[in-house]
């Protein structure tokens, strides 16, 4: 795409509402736009980056067998009265009623759908297991949406629900279900930092998973036993005793962590609401066995920002970068300028943004450039043409190296 | 994908709360699930083909430099008493406060949001113009919603705004995206029967352009010249007196039809209200020309059924069908299976729906079949096998022709 195309444009000062790194990063590069506390606007890079992290999510729920489907967001009263969950104490349900007087509930989650929907279809062990997700909006009624994407008032978010005919099967494939989860920050450029952790686990369970990534500035905090790779959610490390409970290691190292993940065993919480029960092969009628699997969009978006980050801007892990390669011509001049464009078409087929604007100094462009964070940027100047050459180097790196450009294709597949 | 797989069933009866063609159909075969009136759940068969549309919608987009964009559907009142549309005497959009006491209204339209945005990049004449696009949920307050997916009270729609210098500049971007949707309603199948007509055009402009699509039950009316292929809705024919607008053609004919899109014809009324202006080559301020291109992916949906089916069932056109191949292992016995197995594994990289199921009879998966109208049906049976061949159909017609196992690949080739 040429970057004199795209209608956003990098902002120079730091948006004065917002606190958290990733706001602000992505706000001053163009990612984001903030229409109040809590809600975001995603702009052309922003819906790129985006569009590349529901595209590995998606993947990695049908590798375990996930089917997609796509739940309203506004939802009757009846269904969450039927579960006890219309009158919630936190208040984080927004509220809403029609023209003609019918209550509505906006969805924070969406166990009351799914529940219901998938109970239609399934009566038999044989119609079991079931795994169904979507990638939708949620709504919070939160009273401090104060760090950016992490925490948002409305928010794009994948849930996964599954049905079992016994604990068993759902404990099989709530542990599948993890490795997916680990797959998914590992393409996304996290995984090396993000760690299962036991937290408190709701009505329904004594604990939840959450995945809990390291970060400077996370709002958690969690207890890491290095042994074992497990965190504790502080919030149960009295309950545990300050020791890990698998291993009983007593050096457990405090970090602070952003949420990017949470898995609950719902086991027949919600089943035994809706009145869900299956016929098993003994002909005797059992209540459905549940788990569900959040991921929040955005917070992991935003999750990325916060690890991959210096002084200059976003560095973005290739496998969710917006482009892969941010081609600059630095001088306005014909010669630079007809060398530039003869690269771009070369290089269709990879994911290119292409600084061709005219009104920018250099200095601008390598500003914006940082900002932005494409992980590799291939410079096109007087002084490299004058060796038919172009300059490349990672965003996250010090060191340019020269590239002669009859060899860079060949050179960028081994580089990227 | 296996159907043994596919946690929906068809259902035998039509849902008695609906009397639309294409929310039976949908229902009975598993696309979709009624939450409640005006609102669906997309389940894994109709979220395919949502994805197919979705697709060709944002290649036609693209095409026309549409930048796609994921705008917030929760608004503070602010922006809608900016553009003093807060109170709407309709009121068909939802409202609803936070704990805290802020007034929110749920997005009916998004001109509210994209104009304000834009204008944070948009100062010269040098940035324009600039087209942005999204897919997302739409909200309305709608007192009878009793169309099936033809009107929803949640809906998905892709709403694209374009932002010009002058008004020529707007006109001649508003015939490129009459062209966009023509080329949108062909590739779904519905082009033939899709009509440009002219209707009221609201607070802005005298008339608005609407597509509207020819079929049985259609909710408009429009009066259709036959020679210039233009349509008047019914709202305007007494202003135009019966008359076609640019041949002055009387002769027209009356049809019913679904309305499928609407573009407007802005000119500047939001930018006047956000007081969106840009600096011109001679360097005065202007108002920003605007235009307004909506297409409710739903409707579009439940158009194409209500155009393509017959007493059994859907008949999907090829290019948004959820699959384009309908294996079927007609009889549950070994030699059946073990072909049928061999068929499925050689048709991968087709996309195939394969009719595995153990516990149904042939009687059963031809009705099925049909009811979900995929648009190639395979039969794999004892009598087909006894020939080396395999018994191939189009959904919409009534001939099937054997064909030999060995040339099946090559003849689908040319067949789809």
């Amino acid at each position: 795409m040429r970057q004199s195309n795209l209608f956003t444009k990098t902002i120079r000062e730091s948006p004065k509402d917002e606190k958290s790194i990733n706001a602000k990063l992505l706000i001053r590069a163009g990612f984001f736009d903030k229409l109040m506390a809590g809600v975001y606007s995603y702009l052309p890079l922003g819906f790129l980056v985006f569009s590349k992290i529901k595209n590995i999510i998606r993947e990695e729920m049908n590798r375990v067998s996930g089917q997609e489907v796509f739940l309203p967001t506004l939802h009757p009263r009846k269904i969450w009265e039927t579960t006890d969950r219309w009158h919630d104490k936190e208040g984080i349900m927004f509220k809403l009623k029609s023209r003609s007087g019918k209550d509505y509930g906006l969805g924070w989650t969406h166990e009351e759908v799914i529940t219901p929907l998938v109970k239609k279809f399934v009566q038999s062990y044989k119609d079991l297991p079931v795994s169904v997700y979507q990638i939708q909006n949620k709504f919070r009624d939160e009273l401090r949406a104060k760090s950016g994407l992490l925490r948002g008032v409305e928010f794009v978010m994948k849930d996964m629900y599954s049905f079992h005919a016994s604990e068993e099967d759902l404990n099989k494939y709530y542990e599948k279900v993890k490795g997916a989860y680990f797959r998914i920050f590992q393409r996304c450029g996290i995984g090396k930092k993000t760690f299962l952790a036991l937290a408190l686990g709701g009505a329904f369970s004594k604990y939840s998973h959450e995945f809990q990534t390291i970060t400077p500035y996370g709002e958690d905090t969690i207890y890491l036993c290095q042994k074992c790779k497990l965190g504790l959610n502080k919030e149960i490390i009295e309950d545990q005793k300050y020791k890990c409970p698998q291993c009983k290691n007593k050096e457990l190292e405090i970090k602070k962590t952003i949420e990017v993940g949470n898995i609950f065993d719902l086991k027949t919480r919600f089943s035994k609401a809706f009145d869900f029960t299956f016929k098993d092969k003994d002909g005797k009628d059992k209540p459905i066995m549940m788990g569900c699997y959040g991921l929040g969009l955005g917070r992991l978006l935003g999750t990325i920002v916060e690890v991959h980050n210096d002084e200059r801007g976003i560095i973005w892990p290739k496998e969710v970068a917006p482009f892969l390669i941010h081609l600059i011509a630095l001088e306005n001049e014909i010669k630079v300028s007809k060398a530039s464009e003869e690269l771009y078409r070369k290089l269709q087929g990879t994911e290119v943004l292409y600084d061709d604007r005219e009104d920018k100094t250099a200095g601008e462009k390598f500003a914006d450039s940082d900002l932005i964070g494409i992980p590799i940027r291939v410079v096109v100047s007087k002084k490299t043409l004058g060796k038919n050459s172009v300059e490349v180097k990672k965003r996250g790196e010090k060191k340019e190296q020269l590239v002669e450009i009859a060899n860079l294709n060949k050179f960028l597949k081994s580089f990227i």
